[in-house]
């Protein structure tokens, strides 16, 4: 178990109602109340100095729907009405702070509780001052932003308006429409020293432009889009594939899942963004195109958060002949993804710490399209990942 | 592809009319008349020097059944016709040498084409002699020893005769029943300075008394049992759920396949073999017991060669929560295992030359029961297992 | 839904304080409370005249564990919390009553919850007695009988004690062992004139000896195994095959289940009872022996009473291509079962009613292995047993 | 067996050169060869008195493609080439009638062997005398037409052209584009007095104007679209989840496959004519709505001719309780379909004879969308279909 160093840290979601966050936040809650049940995250009980323990964590963040985080959650499903019970007096003290939304970058899912801000200077404006106001009135040490918010669609990167942080600055004089929901958070951050990590697959942190402030700011960065079932398991897998030169013709790949990311994934433009994100982690780890990789995402409601994917995989091996591997998850969205949050809130906050600001390469595993330094590709490889990991915590 | 050598190797299998066998002696055939599809073949294309060329490589070996390979291979339902015509006369060309069998180590498998041999000593010195007779016949630079034969009951560990070189060298003098057929050309082979490989579940190099004769004689020896199909994905699955702290509350393994294997392990001593290689893996990799991990192999011939594992993985992750992955492996054994036993017969000819005896941990990726040099216990963890035989190699 | 006879019909399980039992009852119980969730219940909803209404059973029974039924039913882990406590008031006021066991026939089961006889006799009076108590105080018109208690062993059918009900009797008096728990109760109630059904794998009412008490006393016996979950979908698929002439090569069916059933499977003797009741299910459909018919049980503790089927069905169809088909089926044992036994009984009652003595063999399709009237075999294709129930129903 | 008649009935394809013709007469081939494996063939071995042997059965078809049916077949991958060299003569000596084709209704698919025809009527005067001709220099006693050409999308059915016989033979003259190619055939079939089966689901017989012309012209007529895989398995299982009143609260299809067929699928207008035909099969057997019924086809080349079904249903049972059934069906379409395809003929064929002319309802179980003879809706029950086959051809 970590130590108890007594630091405070603060996470600030984007999308704080969801089911990730709510997840996330009982979880920590039921830590709190003494639980020592740490299944699912990651670095729970290794010895790392100076990383925030578990239980010094704080939550707040913003949200279009308003309702307190009781009400949201028993939205959800994930949570038992045992475990909202359990948490339920911390859960109802929450309420969402007003949020940054728009239609145009992600249709599906909408809300009331909304920042009223006359432009895109305004609305950057708010969340700066959410942020100092929640270090201040909860007397944290750090606070750091996790964009958990529903995917939305993906930008036009060509624009030179993201492509540096001065034409970057100029939009948002000028309300720029090329300007994201998700910049604007990820630009209100970082402006404000604040680490940001993006867990969704929305294009944020990763533009040229902020990814420029991020390291002029040396605010520490990472996304995107958190790699949790289908993915992980495309990483383990095939590097396993490559080892025993077992050459992939196709991997044909299908998600059911019937919570509010199923929902948002059914605009078209949000489920590109999606599939943007997962498409080259193949032919990346195995190092030749795979001809035939297909990945579908379909809302589908008896399963609630309860995600399943089911994969087939073909292979062909020695003397040309052909064999099928096929590997079907019956996993929960939210508790898989919830720890994996916690965990980039306390590396994120551990970076800042060391004085090491830019994109955290380290944190690759926990990512689909994991952001990196400088021109070379990303680390794939789940293994390879994970040393990289460990490499950076000190740990064996 | 490994530059040509020059250098030929021999590979004499125990075995030698076994699927595995005539697998990759077929495939071999098949890369020396041209073919440049390496698939299945984990060291192909890795710039190693010294390492043997694929067509540098020249079979010979013992079988109780003498039929020809091509009849041999017919039975076996893993080669198509065609692949049998194009090796065809290669392998009707190759009959087994008279084989050294037990009716008490392995009591499904029999057949005629037997050693007459009165004695221990005997038999030890028929083995010895055809491989003298194969290297010089061959012209070969090296011989290495693969045990590829049907898996045998487990022998009682405890027998003083398996715990000393020179207990052992007693008990081949008065033909101790405590000393099986695996151990006769364990012995023979390390005795003639000869590299020995155990592929399958069997006993043999791996008693004390025979790696102190290895290590005396500075013989590399490798084993035991090829890691193919469900335990290596055992072996990729596990260090991930591990690394995602996903506790893996039970893990539920069956197998169905209808080859001479299957049949053999119907014997349920040689079945127990089996299963104490298969069963320690998981605990290791995870670093506690997994209380409800079950393995089962069934005799059912409708797949021939074809086996097909199933397996069902329940994990407790973040708040208790439950989920469960599912693997279905339609994989073809001897198609998997053949490339295998290639790479291994190259890499214990390259420790021969490079001077290195005795056990061969850089192996261990090969293995469900990886030997190891001392006490300390094996490295189960695919990745890792992968990084120790590449640094080896000395590739990347 | 059935229209309210104000008919009491008493249900008496053997084994009440079992999964299966404690769900039915807590259904039913739910039912009374006001739902109109009727799934499940296969006879929800038809007209038939006479057929007692769900809302008019009462519920008694017998067993070794003399726990109340809310704290037997929470061991079980198939009601949730919120059903226990929804049927608190009714499951804690329900005792089982003192239960005849044997060690002799069921291995793995006991408890202290047992009737105090010191011969066959004595055991037989008292059940009778139960059920007569059980008659008076709750006011019942009718009751019958069903046993759910553990599997027993596969009793020796030629011994002559079990082959006529004169010696039956004898065997009665003499306390003879070649008579099982089982056929106690099944004798008790014949003998009382009470329906009585075997909805366990257990040898019970379909010993000649009982069949010719049930005849000559005009009294519905049926059984036996209730088929809910793999071997349902057995005869539901085969008839297809059949139909389409694809040739089953094999059947693989492998079980996984944690609840108190699967423990008593452990005993070899039991399981071997429950595979005779399933084994020949196949081939009586296919017209055909089906060669390699694999049908294996384990107890794996990590579901519970969440049974896991995965079939692997293998066949040939046109020119000899070979096809597969693989059905994995999450099923939950007792909520599949349980409302089989709730129709069963009220199908007896109404046999009953309807004066119709002696095996109903329009109830084959709630078991594996049917009972049958006369020499003819039993009819095992799902869509003709489901013919024969609906036309004994009178219904379309 | 079905007895000798001396019958030659021959068998006209629209698409022969595809893959279920080319297997359809390779299989009757063989068997013609003397082979008596008969799996596949769902009449085989019936006593039914009239029907055509299946060694009386002669072929000729129409194709775009006018490869002979040897090259044909070897691209499709079905056929092993063992088959094709065991029918290599036949099969070689077989080359398809130039086709209609339209690269309006179905665009994936093109070819050369056309009909050069100037308009509709013409291009039905070539089909019917190809007819005229196939009979007269195969010296046949009947001639039956099955269209196996790959789907069309779907035509207006509103359109007055197709909805009388008298407006359809306006359209013809005026070559109205509402025809589609499939209907062209229908109607010089049917006006040719020859029956007529569409095993695609392309709309032709099945048009108000065909189906008043067969009835008037009394010439048997059947269709739609070769129910082979996924929607035969779920008019097996959707009545046994009825029968036993577990709710389907969603059924997730998935398939791949890698054929021509896969490819025309990649037109989304024929596309959309496939899930027409399956959409309602479901909600028709169960007598209520699926809300999360999703049927997926997707065009995955590594399986070539071997389709491949997922299929994941949820179902709620007692007590509200939620279980899971998958179904993997590693199937081969074109094995499935051509004895289907050959039966279908053989029953059209008899039908004639019999003097019934109209809809063939009793072959509903051959089909996804089974055409009916008035207002009511089609029978998707598997095994109430399979009674209405049985009680037509008058065996048990």
């Amino acid at each position: 178990m970590s130590m108890q160093t007594g630091r405070r840290v603060g996470v600030a979601f984007v999308g704080m109602g969801g089911a990730v966050a709510t997840t996330a936040i009982a979880g920590i809650e039921m830590i709190k109340s003494g639980s020592n049940r740490l299944d699912g995250l990651p670095l729970a009980g290794l010895p790392v100095a100076g990383m925030a323990d578990y239980r010094d964590l704080v939550f707040g963040g913003w949200d279009l729907n308003g309702d307190d985080l009781a009400s949201a959650a028993s939205g959800h499903g994930v949570l038992t009405k045992q475990d909202i019970e359990n948490g339920a007096q911390v859960l109802k003290g929450i309420t969402p702070w007003p949020a940054v939304g728009s239609a145009k970058f992600c249709k599906n899912i909408d809300g009331q509780n909304r920042i009223v801000a006359k432009d895109h200077r305004e609305a950057v404006s708010v969340i700066a001052s959410d942020l100092r106001r929640f270090r201040q009135e909860s007397n944290l040490d750090e606070v750091v932003v996790v964009n958990l918010a529903s995917t939305e669609r993906w930008p036009d990167l060509s624009d030179p308006t993201l492509n540096s942080t001065a034409a970057f600055e100029k939009g948002l004089d000028a309300s720029d429409e090329a300007i994201s929901p998700a910049m604007l958070y990820a630009y209100a951050a970082i402006k404000s020293g604040i680490p940001y990590a993006n867990f969704t697959p929305s294009v944020a942190a990763d533009v040229p432009a902020l990814l420029e402030l991020a390291k002029e700011m040396n605010v520490p960065v990472a996304g995107k889009d958190g790699k949790t079932g289908q993915t992980m398991m495309k990483t383990v897998l095939a590097p396993a594939f490559k080892a025993r030169a077992l050459h992939v013709d196709g991997w044909f790949s299908t998600n059911i899942l019937g919570n509010r990311d199923g929902l948002a994934l059914n605009d078209p433009n949000s489920l590109q963004s999606k599939l943007n994100t997962k498409g080259t982690v193949l032919d990346s780890i195995l190092g030749y195109p795979v001809e035939d990789h297909l990945v579908h995402i379909h809302y589908y409601r008896p399963r609630g958060d309860d995600k399943e994917a089911w994969d087939n995989i073909d292979v062909t091996g020695f003397m040309g002949q052909r064999m099928q591997i096929k590997v079907n998850f019956l996993c929960k969205d939210s508790i898989l993804a919830a720890p994996l949050v916690i965990e980039i809130a306390r590396v994120l906050d551990l970076a800042k710490k060391r004085g090491e600001g830019g994109v955290q390469e380290q944190l690759s595993t926990f990512f689909k399209a994991p952001m990196v330094k400088n021109g070379h590709g990303p680390e794939h490889a789940f293994g390879k990942q994970e040393k990289m990991l460990r490499d950076w915590l000190g740990v064996n």
